[in-house]
């Protein structure tokens, strides 16, 4: 049974996303018509320079006004696909206004006004969808949301920027340097000229904020996510890394406490074992890794980014928007019933893998041990180095049993105070354990 | 808003499954409450054998009469984890006459008629919904049929049997032979007294059928699922493996042909090369591999079996149905309207191994490589090696560039016939590459 009369999208947006949206959605457009029970119809198009050319996209379609587009009234589904906060934001509110749902890939939007958004969307009786806000064509909302439902989550563990896996890829398998590493992904087209979002993690930390909302109900702002960029893991993080078995990934991590009670998400460098599903995750791919009571361990792995991943994700939100609208209904909204507080980082318990510089005469292990010991921080591992360069100094690795982050930061400034430690070279957590 | 009167559910089979969805209703009330917009409650449990005491489970609850069970007229949801295809699939049809949305696990019942129980869904305006039935916790249906339904998938490989992995994990790790292998998989409860449905591929090729089914939006029936199972495999087949850098999996394959004009689906033993994410899929774990036009290379990894993981696929789906039931309106339906045919086995495209016993003489590659010729299979390497056991033996290991499976069953025939041919000592298809 399909009807006739079209569904109108207007797209927000005509780049690397946008312009592969449009493409598929005319060379598809017969599978989407039977897929939606409805043929889908372009209605307009939104863009900043209207004389770029676009191939296959109709020109009489293309406006530079956004505003006018969204309120024409007749558009059953805006597509944003502009990015940042505005306009996108105030374009998305005015589209529930004017009777319209909308499927989004703003993760930095959704990560900061997500709960706003959302409760715009409810209150005009829209659906709001982005699958592709967080790791391009991986199906990760609509599992965590749907799929899991009836599970509970205990922690998320991914690989949410492909640009950061692709430089520690590298300078793993290569032995490179950050520099290096990251001059080889801009050259690539793995990395913007400005790589700050993705290196200094702020493009992943949006995404473990709009993880950790969806996989504990619970409303988790940007603001609530502890960030640490991967600009400073070194060939000897790597190396160190290496004799433990282990690799390093800046990975974004939601988890709950051991008493269920209070959430945290943060996004750093981390080591975990080679033995970690996570481990292999090359190049430029992105993977997440969920850990339920009921289900065990679920890992989803493909496409972090690029235009025709994020724009199949987009698409399948698209067609789930469409389907809903014929059958007069919304899909699942905001879950955050269960408004669990989100803990500062200093309440995060987890392994650390620290290097010492210190200075190579007898007492000085006795020393870090004692500070260690005075902060609750339990050693696992101590080994000492003395250097060859008759320098005078040696280095210390110590990696601890589990331990909260504040203790370790206390640890580490009163090691940072003794005479004999010249310097702490690193400081890694352990993961994936 | 949370609707008081709750939902009531009937769960069809208390055995690990069952027991487990029953535990959890229970002990996560409060959370599916939450996330469905009104309580659920379990208002019967049909049985085989009463007597068995089930903890947590009140027995006023417990009937041996399923039937009447479903026919009470205010069940809003039957849960059926009975498997098997009678009473199974009387109990469900009765249960959509009966205004009854359903939640199946039931692999073989879906493969063989999910064509009619979708209809007899439709028809009523139920929900029928299966997550469960493919790869246990894994979510594989839903992404398939939501997450990807903008995109145009192209493959699916999977390995969706957990005993078989296992069996063949150990054969890689320990050298062990399949016997050896499967006593231990059925010593560690892996595998079942009798083995065939796993060992033979018939568990798999029900999977592959429903996966091919929702993959190309075209119906596949079990009977037109290509099947060869894994008791053949030997400890030589993996050293073979390991010297192309492979390993040995027990794959589902549902491919569209490279015109896009007709599909196929089998399930065999194949080598996949070491480099695959699915190749290092451990023990029983499953793991499906998608591969589509603008998303890409996907994965989705987890447990494919066990009372706990298998709940949280059909709590999940129990879950939607419910939101759905609320809201008035069903989720999507059976979608086989591409309608594409399903090509036989012979018209399955892909690479060989073919281990030869041959006569250890000139002009025995000669003719052996003739013999492909002939038959239009095209030889990538060649490998001769004589025996040291005096027999006047040698081992020929041919791999082939891609040819069709009627070309190469062809070639092999032929090679029988050759008097310096004394044995096919192996034919192994290679994939993944």
């Amino acid at each position: 049974m399909m009807r006739t009369r079209p569904l109108k999208v207007a797209l927000l947006g005509c780049g690397v996303v946008g312009s592969e949206v449009a493409r598929i959605m005319t060379t598809h457009a017969d599978d989407l018509a039977a897929r939606i029970g409805a043929p889908v119809e372009l209605a307009g198009v939104a863009v900043r320079r209207p004389s770029r050319v676009r191939e296959g996209i109709d020109p009489a379609l293309v406006t530079t006004d956004a505003t006018a587009l969204v309120k024409r009234g007749d558009i059953d589904v805006v597509v944003e696909v502009i990015g940042g906060i505005e306009p996108a934001r105030t374009l998305i509110t005015t589209a529930f206004e004017y009777g319209a749902s909308v499927v989004s890939a703003n993760k930095a939007l959704l990560a900061q006004d997500g709960a706003a958004l959302h409760a715009a969307a409810e209150e005009h009786g829209e659906d709001l969808y982005y699958e592709a806000a967080v790791a391009g064509a991986i199906p990760l909302i609509r599992p965590l949301r749907e799929s899991l439902a009836g599970d509970k989550v205990n922690r998320v563990l991914g690989i949410v920027n492909g640009t950061t896996n692709f430089i520690l890829d590298k300078m793993d398998s290569t032995g490179a340097g950050y520099q290096e590493a990251l001059d080889e992904a801009t050259a690539l087209g793995y990395a913007e000229a400005d790589p700050t979002a993705d290196v200094e993690a702020f493009d992943a930390a949006a995404k473990a904020a709009i993880l950790a909302g969806i996989a504990f109900h619970t409303r988790v702002r940007l603001d609530d996510v502890y960030r640490e960029g991967m600009t400073e893991v070194t060939s000897a993080d790597f190396a160190s890394a290496r004799e433990m078995g282990c690799t390093i990934k800046l990975l974004a991590i939601c988890e709950r406490a051991a008493d269920g009670a209070s959430v945290t998400a943060r996004v750093h460098p981390a080591m975990i074992p080679l033995t970690h599903p996570l481990a292999s995750v090359r190049g430029a791919y992105n993977a997440v890794f969920v850990e339920s009571d009921a289900a065990g361990q679920l890992m989803f792995y493909g496409p972090g980014a690029g235009g025709a991943p994020t724009a199949s994700a987009v698409l399948g939100d698209l067609v789930a928007v469409c389907r809903n609208r014929l059958s007069g209904s919304t899909g699942p909204g905001e879950s955050a019933y269960a408004a669990l507080p989100v803990s500062p980082m200093g309440d995060v318990v987890t392994r650390y893998h620290i290097s010492l510089d210190v200075a190579d005469k007898p007492g000085v292990l006795a020393q870090v041990a004692t500070v260690f010991a005075e902060h609750g921080v339990s050693i696992d591992t101590v080994r000492q180095q003395g250097r060859l360069d008759g320098s005078g100094e040696a280095s210390l690795v110590v990696v601890t049993h589990r331990a909260s982050d504040a203790s370790l930061t206390g640890t580490v400034e009163a090691l940072r105070k003794l005479d004999t430690v010249r310097g702490v070279a690193s400081i890694m957590r352990v993961e994936g354990e």
